[in-house]
């Protein structure tokens, strides 16, 4: 279950450098490739002569050219030409809003004349040279709210990421949740414990002590219809925690695009932003390193948890105080899911 | 179709030594671990909270550990505790009685107020000192009736083992049939034949010469659910057969405890239990290895059999009168599992 | 959708040299062996006492004996023998006509009252020493009416195939199609082209300059049920193009035969043969190496159209002037299968 009327994050475009590339998202098969220009397109991932798959081709001067018989497929969905053919009346295939704006190229599964470019989530970190950013692809065989319940709860670190990133601390630790439009926040700030070796590492690569008491902060920030930002970091004890001066913290952004696929899997773009050492690509290098292996340990619990949900349908689930982050969650996009059905009518 | 109101065997000790162990038996997803004092344990592989795999996750001082959040569940399928909740509320999940015994573990995934250890079907040879045992376990894409029609009647070993146990004077020689309550017995008796490869092998093992005649028997015993017992052996020719003394004869007994999965697959846990030499190890692997191979003999054949069986479900089989060992053991089946639906009412 | 009333390639004799073999052909689980004489058989893959798979058994002075319990089949369909039993009661499961001709196994996989070997397709080539034939065989994931769609229009050999066999002018020049019967011709001829790296190969392999412009021809035929045979060849300009003389061209047939596997999948039984240094072996394993490259870029292609279709059912293709062979060919399909349909009373 997924809004349809949204922008995604697709792919990033080192996907589709010199050559088209097929994905399915929200159930719908799309060839994303360049088009005229260099520009980002996105069409119908079906050739309207004989339904081949039109990834499967390449791009000439801008068309995307299908693979089996030549026909030259326009940005929009018309068929611009083919080999001794006239194309006017060729049956148009769907063409999807799609911007390629900070790094990633997004795409608008849904009505294409509701798309807004304006309405693409802003990633100020995104433009800032103070800023560096590293992070992957996994293809995860779950619906994309299990992710977003994972997220949107970081207790699950001291038992999922014992060795990296979890402490016991955190789930001594109450969360406070909280919902504003379609925006929703939970944090939790400890305070004076010693960091885990993921951010001792940190500290070391700031040029800080770490092996001192420090505060520690998570605030998972989610935005509809499924990007989660979690702002995390420590601060050497005592010198104001989240608000501490630069110098006596270290600090980032755990980046996630969760783009639905089908009702039961899901593209996941996870990466991390910092505004430390931002030049050093050695350190972004290591931390995508280390990232990659802690976020491939997520989607083990998940997709065994989708099977469990799968053969137990019917089954309800818990809601405490923890889950309050993926509830939430999950009432935005339930309310923008209904939103795209068709009105019923008054008795 | 399987009667759950039963013991069947669900996995060795091995299998749970250090960790939890998720496996499927009769259709039921089940976590097998050891609990309190080491005794062990086995509760439904679904986390009340948000249906995790239980058998993910750890065990603690006697509780499974939830390896998403780590809610620990007690034996009995109450939740114990869970960091910072109250978890009196928390559904309770289903725990299955379960025996470790023999050297298996024996799960009774029906009804659980009417498991009576007292009715694990006793093993003779697993407590005496006199006896050895060595086995395996393979996971075969097999309704489990097909095994109990295989090991109920021998006449394949001719055809489907013939380079190892079986011999021509098999599938020359009658069967008898006859069935007891729950127990069903066919029996073959050659006399003054040659010993195929694996016996002359077991003869030298003993320290009998192997080139000389033979009396051979083959004894299937099936006990409720699906348990097999196979009582194999050969004497020399002209010393009482299956009764000559020990002096003059090798037997063993062949063990088969065949545990469904789902409706087409199984767990096969076979092995082989002898009197002769049973302190010696290294003869222990030998049989161990040899037998291996003989019974994955049998899965590709069942395993093709089920495909067939599968895409023609209509269709009769032939009752012939070596068929009878399975024929009477289903019957078993079948009254078992008639007697656990629910009573219709009278008109 | 594949009439079943028709001769369609089974294997090769290869594939039944010492063992029987099970293929499924038009839904129909078969087992193909050499029976009594060493003539070809074929049965159902179905043994009538347990359901085993036939053609995991082995054959025994011209009987298919099931390797479960020993049950031996004759090619009829009947029962001959089983150890220790009566078989005449035994059902009788089916046989198919099946005829060893031209270098294939034939089967007819309908009523076998209408199979008449004269009706399998004459291949002459098939029977002259002055012809050499090479091929393989691929498992094809997609209704074998796409294959035909591909063979019977070779426009795309211009993007599938650009590096060995496609060139520009194929796809620059049209193609004329008629239908006679049974039997649909589409064909091509190009004037004054150089040839493509393939034909280069063949020219010189034939003796022949290379580097000069050639007339090149392309003249496909399609037979009923779904055998595709296409005239192939370049002669040096100005020498009368397929009618050259024969020493200025060289020329060969491709030979595809397409067998429904399924609904959605089939066997493709490809090859060339050609009457040009028919003696020369290494040049027949050189064409055929080539050839099996090609063609798996063609498998590829189609499986994703397949995917494609089956997600997108109800659909409409267009059918352009360069589909018409294929377009006729399903027609005469059509045709062929409605015949098959019981007959509906005049109301």
């Amino acid at each position: 279950m997924f809004p349809k009327n949204a922008w995604y994050v697709a792919c990033t475009p080192d996907e589709i450098d010199g050559k088209p590339l097929g994905r399915t998202i929200c159930n719908e098969k799309i060839a994303f490739y360049r088009g005229e220009g260099g520009r980002v397109a996105a069409v119908e991932d079906f050739c309207p002569h004989r339904g081949a798959q039109l990834s499967l081709g390449y791009v000439c001067e801008g068309k995307l050219v299908c693979g089996y018989h030549g026909l030259q497929m326009g940005c929009d969905g018309k068929t611009v030409s083919m080999p001794l053919q006239r194309v006017q009346g060729f049956p148009k295939i769907r063409a999807y809003p799609v911007v390629e704006r900070y790094g990633f190229i997004w795409v608008w599964p849904g009505e294409a004349q509701l798309a807004d470019p304006a309405k693409i989530h802003p990633l100020e970190w995104a433009e800032s040279p103070d800023w560096a950013y590293g992070g992957g692809l996994y293809h995860v065989q779950c619906d994309y709210r299990l992710m977003v319940d994972n997220l949107m709860d970081l207790t699950h670190e001291t038992y999922v990421h014992a060795t990296s990133i979890g402490q016991k601390e955190i789930d001594e630790t109450p969360v406070n949740t909280k919902a504003e439009g379609d925006h929703v926040i939970t944090s939790r700030f400890m305070e004076n414990v010693m960091a885990p070796p993921f951010w001792r590492a940190n500290l070391r690569g700031a040029g800080l002590a770490d092996d001192v008491p420090v505060d520690r902060w998570q605030i998972c920030h989610f935005h509809a219809p499924s990007h989660i930002m979690i702002e995390v970091g420590v601060a050497h004890a005592g010198h104001g925690g989240y608000h501490a001066p630069k110098e006596h913290k270290v600090s980032s952004i755990v980046v996630d695009f969760l783009t639905p696929e089908t009702e039961t899997s899901m593209w996941y773009f996870w990466g991390m932003a910092r505004n430390f050492s931002a030049q050093d690509t050695a350190l972004t290098a290591q931390i995508r390193e280390g990232q990659g292996k802690v976020f491939a340990e997520d989607t083990a619990v998940l997709e065994a948890q989708q099977r469990n949900l799968s053969a137990n349908p019917g089954r309800r689930l818990l809601m405490l105080n923890i889950d309050a982050g993926g509830v939430q969650s999950r009432r935005i996009i339930d309310r923008l899911v209904a939103a795209e059905q068709p009105q019923k009518l008054a008795a």
